[in-house]
């Protein structure tokens, strides 16, 4: 079962048509992302930067936009890891809207584990190997 | 020459990292795509959606972030349509860094012109097919 | 006991110095004031907006911040609702953090019922006189 | 002559009811600080913070909003400093609607010379007495 996230969306999320502003779900992405930290891997993302200095930027985004998301609407954010390599791992996110089960966006993104202080790629810490998919962990 | 927009980078808009928090970068690619319809298209994109009721929200996109992006930093967002169809049309976005030249983002979105009312798709205007770049316009 | 709603920060809300950005705070004044209207008014705010055109915008603050608010921190933001007046009510809010119950901001804030089409005051709806805590309601 | 910056509504500052999402003036309140910074002061808030750690939170505000801006709008945010004290001084800022010269919010605040590491008060900089309206300067 992929871990998931519950947002509600927020009238400041939503635009003049009505819909979340899209910036604002890629603002959705990220807060799954760092409850998947928090739950799965053990420390907060929040910990992560402060005692290890280590965050985890995404460098490459595909995403598809399937339906509207409008204010009023709770989704489930999930996320998925797969396919982690030396620097990087490719995280999957796929947002249901609660309400009716409708599929509304999918995004894959790599996200590259960086040093904060010399922002430059550092291995992937061998603590988060099985959260992240990685069965010769 | 492609059209473009400068952007400065502020406070607000970066993270504990140093960084721009990433879904501001998007804010940023449609801030250029507003000013795009204003100067090219010769309606702002306000006037588009009070007047003609007529958006045109992203559902697919692409993105890779080549360089990091900081408080301070300045950056020209260039912005390029090709290929209309019956529907959407396909938003090119290069972002540089205006101090040395580093590219730093590049996005290819696809923008479907949408009814605000029916929230359905519509053809694109005729309008606008000589700025989106249509050789049979 | 005061209406309150749990709010989390996120990566994305903090600013470079590592503190949450201040218009941010705001947000989670409005958030809190959408909770309010779900549970204590029986109309989610979304539902207020699109069924009767009424919203309630702010038109007057005064905030302290009394602690620095951080990364990974939790809040409580206590709603209280008080002096309904023919078109406007003035909301207080309250922002404890939860780990150490140190009051980290406060705000009163005076909101007008307005229509929505027209952008005039309109009289408070009668059903929200309780909540709003109108003693002859 | 007070100080000015000149701001740009944009689609994602608005919210559905059409209005500036409120949290957003606050942005620009921030904005137009930074503007002083670099225009008033000669130093660039961002080398503010990483070369000196020093920042200026808000610890105080009183603002008033007198009329509502629209997507579209462009408006001028004034900036006047006043009042310097040994760690603190009052910004005030008015917000004027450049096509029809209105005035849309005017906010006092008080912002608080803080060392970024310790997250203590510390005196203002000498050299900012004289931008800061001190006449003992």
């Amino acid at each position: 079962m992929p871990f998931s996230t519950r947002i509600k969306i927020r009238f400041g999320d939503t635009d003049p048509a009505g819909l979340v502003y899209y910036p604002n779900i890629f603002h959705y992405f990220h807060i799954a992302m760092e409850e998947f930290f928090s739950t799965q891997c053990g420390v907060g993302y929040d910990q992560l930067l402060a005692a290890e200095r280590i965050g985890f930027p995404t460098v490459n985004i595909q995403t598809e936009f399937r339906a509207p998301i409008l204010y009023g609407d709770e989704l489930d954010v999930e996320v998925f890891v797969s396919r982690p390599g030396r620097t990087s791992a490719i995280f999957e996110y796929r947002v249901t809207r609660v309400s009716d089960g409708q599929l509304c966006a999918q995004s894959t993104q790599v996200h590259v584990a960086m040093n904060l202080d010399t922002r430059r790629p550092v291995p992937l810490p061998e603590k988060f190997r099985e959260a992240f998919g990685d069965d010769a962990a």
